[in-house]
């Protein structure tokens, strides 16, 4: 990955950080994995080779087409699931980042009847509606629950459809937002909102889910902030990446 | 902030303190604030900008008037929801410190219908009530969930009336104090109390909640009782200011 | 405390070190206490000035009579609710430590009418039943909640029986044993048991509990057990020893 | 144990920290053990001796036979419920490790009518069945819950059958696999799993656990994998052995 240009390699270093932040926030364990789309070319993205994520760095960095090809050097492993991610930026245009993870309690709505929905202003991206893929439709009553081909990916990507979230029943759930630090802040939101939303559920209904009216509003007004404004995604990126960078560190 | 007076630099070290030990105890998250009434002028209150409160500083404390406008030199953006600060100082001249926060247990009690209550006697100060506010009411249905002009303010001041403190659905809550510690072991207890109530319900009632009588006896007992007895808040105080130090040391 | 014993200084570090533990396991917060007999003087006990556990060292400890009288120099504050402990010394020749806790998954037992029961074998001690205290019928309807006096203790002492633990309603538990190790494990599985308890009580009966005559078995096996064989209490001492003593240095 | 061939002292180092890993994990507390089968002796196996998992450490490891006799030197107590171990390895010439714990969430399932079962793809291996072992069925009504002499050990045994997870009821759980590392994952995952299906049933059915034909499938894909392919057991295990590691640094 010679002569990187100074914007990739900070989306290198972040997509690290996107990596042990997620890894210490308890939303990836020692599976699940984060991309982003190359910011030179909307046909190739970034994602670690096959390791757990607490332990990836910049050299663990791969660069793949959207057929989930390696292009830059290296012949480790890469992730038997990277189709998710290639079919999703194939579908998505707008998608820049990624997350897909087994984040514990988003994996019982998977498995149930109940749709995860907004329980708090901070998951007002979840008003896209959260649709749940179900792996027996595409490959049948004998399959390892795994996307690990272009079919497969590709029909979670038409699950996904519009939305910022689908749940993989299961098995996970995957987060996709227009930048890095958005997707890394949605798939944390995302647990949260599983955990306030269970704990609704167990005091009783009827529950008060913020309506359509107000996650658009909310999420029309996020999308017109700038990064800098230290509004959403980037507050939670700051402080996150300063505890994450501590305990890797200690770790080492 | 020149010639701060010896007891304003106390009052600024503990507000700097109450963000991490809040941000800590994780009460508060990458968003919520805290604020403390300034010491010698009840028309001005101390907050943070605009940040995640675990990396707060002293150099970050601004001075606002009841308006919610900086008194204090600098043009860093400040929190757009400063306004449930301000309009609760103007509405409650007893109060002192007011913490605004997602906690999370909290919030499930906001979009449910089962009212908060004290479950033991260390959230004694819920004997007063703890309305939710419903903003609705007052941004209309097309709102962005965000208590961000003095209207909305006022109207949450409004809802929170007399009590200590108040739900605001499918956001947080907002407690508040006549000192700052008070307000900190407050945001903590409530926490903490929701987390009982939520298991006695799954348990089942009926639930034997502490009447007014007690709870009244003894937040009158606690209203008498000297700070330098180190009981309530500020036995609190020293031990999670040390927690938080230590932390707050390890991710710089 | 001049001229203290080998046995009574040992027995010292073991206080503070409990202390420490207790408050690690977060089964004391910033309140609560552990006391142990005196081994020289069955009418005298040890236990700390009135401060957070968590600070708690050896110039802390102070020495009281069964009235609850600062036996030993020092004139700062002593817990309000030492009476718990000089009321059960009393009455309880055979027992020589007691934990006061707010421990957490406990309290919701205190205000439900389910009986807190044995869940798994490490709690066979529950099995001598374990009654809930009800502070109104000692103290009134006007009650403040706490067992601030030598009456309210004779009371609590009184409905603990010959009981191993007993809930205090809204407020926490009391745990005493034969030695200070023993009743520290013993206030911890007291914690994990709810925990247990609640999650069975969740995924709904009947339950299975341990019989009187498997807990009873047990237990009169335990107590013939010695320390030095690492079976119970001196093992789970041993290993939440150093974790609290690295805990209490970094916050230090 | 002189002269420990270059993968005996491999497999040593590796128990050592899987006590470490599945103590840091929460999955042992002060108690529950780890073993292995000897690799150069069928008859034999490797496990510590009793000590809290935590602490353990190279020289703590004693070599055991399939009756539970030690047979390297040395004279410290062993773990009282050694007989799960040697008489799995009795009967189960596929197992070469096993964990029995307390992990606490896995509990509940064995003293409630709700059998175990896979929620998510990661816990495949529960796929065989997941029976309740019910020791008054071979120790009677006045027994000590301890699977602590061979007779309980074959009952033990039995119940498993060929299964990878046993519960004990009133007590834990046990864990096998054909090699260290595997077991300790399966061991982490039972935990996660029992979780992931207890939120499930708050939410409320019907559940979607893994079918039989996906269990299988996926089972039978990860036997066929190598550990190198950094899928599965071993990529858990590089992690978490760093966090134990660092953890047990700090409590030393």
């Amino acid at each position: 990955m010679d002569e990187t240009s100074g914007h990739l390699a900070a989306l290198i270093d972040d997509l690290v950080t996107a990596n042990h932040i997620l890894f210490h926030q308890a939303v990836l364990d020692s599976f699940g994995h984060v991309s982003a789309r190359h910011p030179d070319n909307a046909g190739h993205f970034l994602m670690s080779r096959a390791m757990a994520p607490g332990l990836v760095t910049a050299a663990d960095i791969a660069e793949l087409d959207l057929d989930g090809h390696r292009i830059s050097e290296g012949n480790q492993s890469l992730y038997v699931e990277r189709f998710i991610h290639s079919e999703i930026y194939k579908a998505r245009a707008d998608v820049h980042a990624i997350v897909h993870s087994h984040s514990p309690t988003v994996i019982p709505f998977s498995i149930t009847q109940e749709p995860l929905k907004p329980a708090y202003h901070r998951a007002s991206f979840l008003h896209s509606g959260v649709p749940v893929f179900e792996i027996r439709d595409v490959a049948g009553a004998k399959n390892n629950m795994l996307v690990n081909d272009a079919t497969r990916g590709r029909a979670l990507a038409e699950v996904l459809g519009a939305s910022n979230v689908a749940l993989m029943r299961g098995h996970g759930n995957v987060v996709v937002a227009t930048r890095l630090r958005l997707a890394v802040s949605r798939a944390i939101e995302t647990e949260v909102n599983a955990k306030l939303q269970l704990q609704a559920l167990m005091i009783g209904g009827p529950i008060n889910y913020l309506t359509a009216d107000e996650a658009e509003t909310l999420e029309s007004e996020l999308a017109r902030t700038k990064p800098s404004d230290s509004r959403g995604a980037d507050r939670v990126w700051e402080v996150l990446k300063r505890q994450a960078r501590s305990q890797t560190e200690r770790n080492s």
